[in-house]
């Protein structure tokens, strides 16, 4: 039974955590951490899991921790979490960690988008970015697991295949993005206030997504040389999911019919990756652990479509996936 | 044309009074006023404004007001309101008055549901509860209106035929209403979080809502003798809307397939009020200021069912309804 | 492992089983039936399966399905789950009937409300109510089990310490529920196609809904005398979740601070009936097998509120709940 | 006073063509048509009317129909419309088309894209393109007015100042599009049966939606020359609104800071279309004629965003403005 602590467990991330272990066969809570002014019974602080998490969130205390979890999933924000991970990573623990301060593998282009100095450099060269179905190898053997934000999960699976093969001109992808409002977190606002946002659309973070260097890292990496990516994020009226709609212009002729089966092979033996024969929904991924996949050719233009709930397979789901393979257990372990 | 100042111009019945004058034939805006906090040009303060309403929103200054404005429709919070009002009718105003500081005749009532003691108790004598189908005589010479609240006037309104009729028992009167979001205001707060609200529905104010002894003083107006409501309000995931479905107990025999002649007739002349033939949907009373009711019996109890829209019907299209009153207006204007 | 298979497995409830057996782990699907015209592969029928599901639900043969399945979760309409019933049970499965089939158990009022005669009426003798918090022993034993209606489910659980210990009176009590829109079923209409029944709430089956003898039929074997329901379901603007307000006459002086303890009591054992200390909230609930009970007194009446997911506690989670307990496994197994 | 009919008045469109009727102080209905099996009084079609339109709809009798009215507002679905829209015209009315049939030049395109041989290409030389902020003039002097798809109208208002500055490349424009479902239409389907769309987002037409053409139409008569525009919509769960994203890429040098500039200028006249300083929320337009624009830099490329109501800009609104202008009338009555 692995010992997994929740470090940040009051928002959305933690809760989804929380659930997650709950229905894991192989692993157990035993520890919940948040802000002193977040914290209680969990049943209090989450009304869903009455009756089903008797457990108290309390603040974080490394001598309680020391010897009481195997693994830490860390739904910290950033800035907070590399204050906390190289102490979570000595008292011994499998670290997971939710926020970016470990995914942008270059200090400067994270103090650039995140307008704050890395004090953390050290763990962040040894942090491997979660993405199974790309690094699974690596993230075998790793103690510090940078989990992948949602709008990079969904926008990289839907175009790996095609930047492996280099099918794709890399300087003009263009990421159509549209997120479920749980995406904005737990913290009240006018924007997100029920009256206003139901019903509505709009976009946000125009050119400036923090998310935009973290695909372009990891697609770049992929491709072999650099990957410039257009990201614009939308928030829409419902709870859960994010559509990514991913537009690339081929590299010289491209056979259409053959997309498809291209991206059967690549993710032939991905659970958690499904290739449909028509646009996804993201319905049909909420709540699940799954990322929806349909690439196609219009005008001229390959578009490739993926869906992902972004509290799983764009947060907690992705991070049990990960903790599941670093400790050596089936993959998709309490995820399905 | 009748000039409008709205006070408190910056929440959710200030906003919908601003759209319903700026469509009204014979009335036109002049004055905008809001907390200091929340003032700025309409346009930036309501997105919807935007190219319709080219005024300021700013702090009430009297000495402005003054001869700027006929009508006020005051759409401060209770307590607030009892510091302007005098002063807005000082200043000439005829005033339409949002808040419950003018409804409870008795200040008892009013100091034990809102917890503070009224310090107008001179004005709220002569104010007039301003619901056009039961009081439109009173409303015509009036300077001062207690606009009703939004479940009084959906709850009055579906069962007033029954009162006025005495066929019903008084003691034992049910409300059960569910609104929509639009009706805990603008402030941002967890439980109206989109993520909480949204796919969401659930109860509150058990027992003590402050808009039962306003239902009750009304009924009993009506009766002619003390009327018990028990009310019970909910919260569902929609913007607008109050479908309340009241549960009576009929005095002796009732003869069912009458009701509906008796709420025909009751209602004849009034544009506002429809009765249905089926239950209604608060769907078809959105953004208009009319009540569908529908009225039936089962197990021995007469049902009444009735729809408003809260923000219009239920707040600011009423105020303005009475205002056309006032002033001798075709009453629908603006409102059809 | 017991072998499951879902007759009826293409509306809502259908899925829902499969998906809770999917998690379950001593439980297998082995077989899924459908109408004809509603067959196909389980991912292709339900998007959401993709990748998780790879079987076929085809039309039912009774030879393929005999030794093939241990259970059956019959997922079919009323009426035509009385023609299927006896042959499943004769194939020697033990059957959880979804429909109202063999809840009734006067064949006169089964006929009253579903204007269909009762072909099975020596089956329908031996059916036990699938309401495991109250028959608990008689489900252990059965082959049949009537699963209980989800407005029933909501209800009852609302009520029965009240009507077991005599407190209220039976002739007055008042069901006014919400229900999210899968209750309605998988088939479009006009009422519930998006635009109509977004940002909508309405009252249907007034006096007349079939849930109605079936709440009173259990509560009156419960309170041991005759108890008369007015049940007034509406419809709300969510997928998932029913709200029920239950308003009752308390006989004589009741102690309402004692009311919570009486259901702690009562409940005290059951992991899935939770007592709450304020009103409950549909979200909470939502894809869980949990009810959430609030109950108190206000104006001289007891109102208890509750709140389950109508697929699940409504449904196929009380039915798998139901299959736990036949086959002596944990009860909670596959809900939690 | 101008006599309006709507000829097929039972769809969404024809239902919001009455509403904005109903408050023009210039404009009368004087007959309503649909298909038989959708007539009846105008209330029970429409929940909405109830006490507002006291008219029959009913079959189109073209001896009624003649004198009976000034102008059409044809809501009939493609096809069907180009065998009402010439004896219409010969009835001496001015005709206002909502259907694809008068919108694309060159019937050979008609043909390709639906399917069908166009009846009529006589009225289709004549036909205006009746988006007044584009052909303003020639709509004055016009029979028969196209008025415009709604996806057409938020793209094309989106990058129309690009288009005739010549500031973007014309091979390479990409619209991304979210519409809500009341642009699906009235007929219940699985798509969009509520508990199949709510919570949901998905693509569709990809690489094939008959508005790439009628877009790329007017793009091309605006530029000058061909445009090629990649044309991607999708559906999202709220009744009203669409907004565009539009991704061009600029011919040479741009400057960013002047694109505001050069859009405040251009549609510096226009009421409906408002120049914004942050990206547009379609809740801001939704009941509105008004078009939200926001035009920005990022990553090299020129997004615009726009939105729109599509019941309204979109469709019934539009199709008023354009009537008013035939008409001589202010161009923004019943509008605002």
């Amino acid at each position: 039974m692995i010992r997994v602590a929740i470090i940040g467990a009051s928002g959305y991330t933690g809760v989804e955590s929380i659930e997650i272990i709950l229905r894991h066969p192989e692993a157990e809570l035993t520890y919940l951490t948040a802000l002193e002014s977040e914290c209680g019974h969990a049943e209090d602080v989450f009304g869903q899991l009455k009756g089903r998490c008797d457990m108290q969130i309390e603040p974080l205390d490394f001598d309680k921790l020391r010897g009481a979890a195997d693994a830490a999933l860390c739904c910290l924000p950033h800035k907070v979490s590399m204050e906390f991970v190289p102490k979570l990573l000595d008292a011994g623990l499998k670290v997971i960690d939710f926020s970016a301060d470990y995914r942008l593998k270059d200090p400067r282009v994270y103090e650039k988008f995140y307008n704050v100095k890395h004090i953390d450099t050290a763990n962040l060269a040894r942090a491997v970015f979660g993405l199974p179905e790309l690094f699974r190898d690596k993230i075998k053997g790793a103690d510090l697991i940078a989990n992948p934000g949602c709008f990079p999960t969904g926008a990289l699976l839907a175009i790996v295949p095609l930047l492996k093969e280099g099918l794709i001109e890399t300087d003009s992808i263009i990421v159509n993005a549209v997120t479920g409002v749980s995406g904005a977190g737990r913290n009240p606002s006018s924007k997100f206030h029920f009256p206003n946002m139901n019903e509505n659309l709009f976009a946000y973070g125009i050119g400036t997504h923090r998310h935009m260097p973290e695909m372009e890292q990891i697609a770049s990496e992929i491709a072999g040389s650099e990957v410039q990516m257009l990201f614009q994020p939308h928030v829409g009226p419902f709870d859960r999911g994010i559509l990514s709609t991913v537009y690339c212009q081929p590299k010289g002729k491209v056979d259409c019919k053959k997309l498809a089966e291209l991206y059967d092979e690549f993710y032939c033996c991905e659970q958690f990756v499904q290739i449909c024969d028509a646009a996804p929904a993201v319905k049909d991924v909420a709540g699940t652990n799954y990322c929806h996949i349909f690439v196609t050719c219009a005008k001229g233009r390959i578009i490739s479509f993926s869906a992902i709930d972004n509290l799983v397979k764009g947060a907690s789901g992705q991070a049990v996936q990960n903790m599941n393979i670093i400790f050596g257990l089936e993959e998709s372990l309490g995820l399905s």
